[in-house]
């Protein structure tokens, strides 16, 4: 089983993001992700938009992907966010949303992922800093 | 109408909060809104515990609930979160979750708001500090 | 020798606390303390309010003060801060200022602590969440 | 008076970060500045690292410089930060410490920067997220 399959495979049992958001897998390396979701109306808030927790579960995603990206293939999951920033730069109301998670530190016991949120154009909605931590 | 049908008439709009995440707005004062959401497994992250963006969206409509308090009787949306910051303290598998958002500065163009997230039994599983700013 | 004794000899070491800002250690309990500086010329920022590096350094030993109370008697410090975010509420110029922060959450490894720096008013200048790590 | 002049005539006033903390700085373009500290005693925390308040005011000046860079030339600021996030990824004990701050987004009244703290030899030891917003 390839990497992305095998990060799909287990975050397949994520449902809020995979399900309720409709967020999919679509590149995992060492340490960095992307996932991507199709703006629909069940992402709207109240103005029409996209909600901003549309963004950061989108966001928070692709966090847990890139973190926990060198155990997948054994299925396993040591690292959970613990902390993360949030900045809404625009929005958007339609097309796909990719957000990109970068590793910026690698501890033993914390690291620190930074990751944008950028709409189909390559325009970004939002820059997320997450801390996480070993389980 | 009262407070509570108006926030509602206004938030029933915001779909991703209410349907995708199935958040219920329970109480509107001044600059302060309780929102809450019942867990399900549509909830749930890869661990089988709440994803952080369940807990995020509810931090987040408490809080669109609370600034916009003044204005819902109207049916009218000014102010939108533009930068927050989650703490997850603890996580949790089942019950009530319930998210308070407190006024702690209302400026004219801008206002910054706390808003805790907290199990059936009080425990504060999430802190949230959002920026808003008037649109 | 007393805890407040005991903090002030670990954290006279802090030399851009104590003495780049002055900053001064007030109380110090289980998990708690406060810290206050006196507003100087030295403390302002172009417009001549107080610089938020100020603030933020003020919040910053209370942080450390209170995540390592107890083990400040062996002259120990074992939690550092990974991440902080800070809201500037109102700005001041003139008086003392207080930081008091509070555990929100204590683990083995993370630590989560809030922190209010407020005027001698008891007006609330800034919140901070703090993030700390056991090193 | 060229740019660089400019900026210095106008943060000299600001006494934290260029007397307190000696931060001086030494490049400014459009919506981009760059700041330097050289770590001495006087920026030590009790560990003998640099005070995360250090790194703090450094790139809190950065992004004063940066937001400000349009109407410095007239002496006028019309930029405060109102919200920071700094993730600490490692600490250094000597050397010139460098700030750069790059705009991510201009509104009218609001704004966000990214701000990048870095050792002598490019590590990065913090990344800051600024909100700033216009007075």
């Amino acid at each position: 089983m390839d990497r992305i399959a095998a990060a799909r495979a287990v975050f397949d049992n994520d449902r809020f993001a995979s399900e309720a958001t409709g967020v999919e897998i679509v590149e995992v390396e060492d340490r960095y992700a992307r996932c991507q979701v199709t703006v629909a109306d069940r992402h709207r808030n109240a103005m029409g938009a996209v909600m901003g927790g549309v963004l950061f579960t989108l966001a928070d995603l692709a966090f847990a992907v890139a973190a926990n990206s060198e155990t997948l293939a054994e299925g396993k999951l040591h690292w959970v966010s613990i902390d993360s920033h949030i900045a809404f730069l625009t929005n958007t109301r339609n097309g796909i949303l990719t957000a990109t998670a970068r590793c910026i530190r690698q501890g033993r016991s914390s690291c620190v992922y930074s990751i944008d949120v950028a709409d189909c154009e390559g325009k970004v909605l939002a820059v997320v800093t997450t801390t996480g931590m070993k389980t």
